[in-house]
């Protein structure tokens, strides 16, 4: 039976943008690593399969009421790998702002030291002060920037084969360590990016990370047909999802790929309460957190307008919203003009309705509603399953772990405990084949 | 009383070339990360200043023979961090091939998840293959390479500076989660680079890391007395040693710095035997495992000269040695120039006496000899301590640190426990001030 694939969505205090503020948050924790180990060793516990951190090579601007500092994803995981055994351990890193070869071997060698449990989830970067810490003027356009990941995924892929897996002999009496007429240069001269390799070191227990894709645009939905193993993704309505599910299968499959080896994985914010009253009142506890000046200026990075000094009260001005053309950035400013054009909120409102989680799905009930939302998602063609993001951290997921996760059990939509011991096992994905050793497969037939 | 410093530089099966086919080397385990924590606790049970990771970003030829593939230092590192507590940890990162502000996350990252351990040993990359991974035809010469270093750790040095200590906040009360004004752009604009900043990480616990340096060509010493607070280094003997020791601290004092806040510590790689005689044996037992094959191609590259095919009987052909200036780097092709001028030795002695530990001092005695030897470069202005370089390992070092290590205690010259828990308190050395709070001290005044 298909089984939903749960990640923890880690995020210093919480998803909530108020989160360090609550009562039950950890904020003088978020700078220790054996918070964030503790943390995984739960979701390990909860036989998730993976924890997921974001990340860009910048600091936002907007810092002064919120967390806005960056965990550095390799460095964190790496340190976490050490403290679990089972859980994926999924990075963001950039196409745009790092040198595919340090890219690739920092992933083959958090691979090699959680035993196969990396993921990649790739992004080209999307934050304009990027590109100033990195020699650039201007922000690479969208299109620029993912046709250089395209490329960029070649070539890290390249160096990802480039030691077969039976190069490493280690053989003391004949004295030989390595086979090198199975380690291969890769040669790689093309639009954007000279590199020519062998990478240097052995090929990793997954072959190579699994490839995770996160962008909704026109063209990330175009990459993740080419590359993603898994998607993650921000809807607001159960139709949004089906809608994206089922554009994403498809586009899949025009690519000639499996639609069922793609997993698509919406994000959730759960609020969970003992009954929906409390569940809602604990909402509101934390929308009372919310500082506007902070929330104002977060909505203007997402639309472009500047609302500041306006009436919280008064409606959203739909007819100042520039056009998606006007934007360059796709995906999140979308989900705000669906907000805005379906909901008609006030200001205010709309401040609260993205605290929660960046634009991610919210929603407040007991367990057995969330449970329920849960599997209509996934039974319904919106959802394999979902990146869980807790308004607060660690108890945020402690009550998802301990209340949700057994219905979803009951109901054998989830896991009890890991079947194997790297990500591909979790998400049910093969494991690929180098292509040295297929095109030397091939050849020898 | 002065005390020795003493690291152990980490080399997968040991540092003999041919360490991996010894009897007692672990060499299934060279990608297993818990050899390496393992490792790593050993030497902090033994109270050494740090663990110490070399690092390229190429695969190097000659990989045949030998164990030539490379452990990324970052991800390893954070997996060491998370199973010591106590230990300092150095990576190699380069100032050629990263991009400043990556290279600044990773580091603060990793001094902050260690609880302030990380070190830095910087290196320009002498390897040419790495060029042709990075998209360049060319490596750039020694001189480029070390002016872009330069401002390199201009760049990085202001971007961990960029944060103020006190610019975390986190008052849920007030609601202020940093002090935005503590917060610092760089606004970095030079001649190799351009970064804006600010870092996306709060100031980690030693502000940044140790800056340690092994360049020993005449653009190396001159970064070192710069940069440096620890300086590697490899001598062949005492008087060469207290050569560089006098050189370099009479030059950071002309940089207006001082010596004794820069720590010089040459590889030392002990055979140890309950007799001297036993430990030549052990010596001669790895040297009859050296494969000429390989040592030729290593020499090749130290010298620029391929002697295979030649009689390994017959004398090193001196007068078919190209000039320092026709090598453009410096430190070990000159090592090895002066171990033939000074030794005359036939191709096979210079193949073992290079075979040791890639031209650092290669000593064998009992453990008493081996405590006299150091201690005499440590009193006599060769050595603040040692850069350990166990033959084979983990057993190679288990020996120094239980048959060596007593031996420098009840001598008063090496501690028996540690004083602080960071990698600046192992080495006596002050944390920096961040240049922002620096100057507004200043400006308060």
């Amino acid at each position: 039976m298909r089984q939903l694939h749960l990640n923890l969505f880690v995020y210093p205090a919480g998803h909530h943008e108020a989160a360090w503020r609550f009562r039950e948050a950890e904020p003088h924790r978020v700078l220790d690593i054996t918070y964030y180990q503790e943390l995984a060793q739960r979701a390990e516990a909860a036989a998730f399969d993976a924890v997921f951190f974001a990340d860009g090579p910048a600091l936002p601007d907007n810092v002064r009421y919120a967390s806005r500092f960056r965990l550095e994803p390799f460095t964190w995981l790496s340190a976490i790998a050490a403290a679990t055994s089972r859980i994926g351990l999924i990075a963001t890193a950039s196409t745009s702002y790092m040198e595919p070869y340090n890219l690739a071997r920092l992933f083959a060698s958090l691979d090699h030291l959680s035993g196969g449990r990396a993921g990649w989830n790739i992004v080209t970067t999307g934050a304009p002060e990027a590109a100033r810490n990195f020699g650039l003027d201007e922000h690479p356009p969208h299109a620029s920037r993912y046709a250089r990941a395209d490329e960029f995924v070649e070539v890290v892929s390249a160096l990802w084969d480039s030691w077969e897996d039976d190069a490493l002999v280690i053989d003391p009496d004949s004295g030989i360590f390595a086979d090198d007429a199975k380690i291969h240069p890769i040669q790689h001269a093309g639009q954007w990016l000279r590199v020519q390799g062998p990478l240097n070191t052995p090929r990793s227990p997954q072959g190579r990370p699994v490839y995770v894709q996160a962008g909704s645009s026109e063209y990330g939905k175009a990459f993740a047909a080419r590359h993603a193993e898994a998607i993650f993704t921000a809807h607001q309505t159960l139709d949004s999802a089906r809608g994206f599910y089922a554009d994403v299968k498809s586009r899949v499959k025009a690519e000639g790929r499996d639609p069922d080896l793609v997993k698509v994985l919406p994000g959730i914010s759960p609020f969970i309460g003992s009954t929906e009253a409390e569940a809602l009142a604990l909402q509101e506890e934390f929308d009372e957190l919310i500082q506007p000046e902070y929330s104002l200026r977060q909505l203007h990075r997402l639309i472009g307008v500047d609302l500041s000094g306006r009436d919280l009260d008064d409606p959203v001005p739909r007819e100042e919203l520039p056009t998606l053309e006007q934007r360059d950035y796709g995906s999140r400013f979308q989900l705000v003009v669906d907000i805005i054009e379906r909901e008609r909120p006030t200001i205010r409102q709309l401040l609260k309705r993205l605290a929660g989680a960046r634009g991610h799905w919210v929603t407040a009930g007991t367990p057995e509603q969330i449970a329920d939302r849960m599997q209509e998602w996934f039974l319904s063609g919106a959802a394999d399953g979902f990146n869980v993001m807790p308004p607060y951290l660690n108890g945020g997921f402690d009550v998802f772990a301990e209340e949700v996760v057994p219905i979803l059990r009951r109901r054998g939509l989830f896991r009890s405990e890991y079947e194997g011991t790297t990500l591909r096992s979790h998400y049910g994905l093969p494991r690929p084949e180098s292509r040295y050793t297929a095109s030397r497969r091939r050849s020898a037939v």
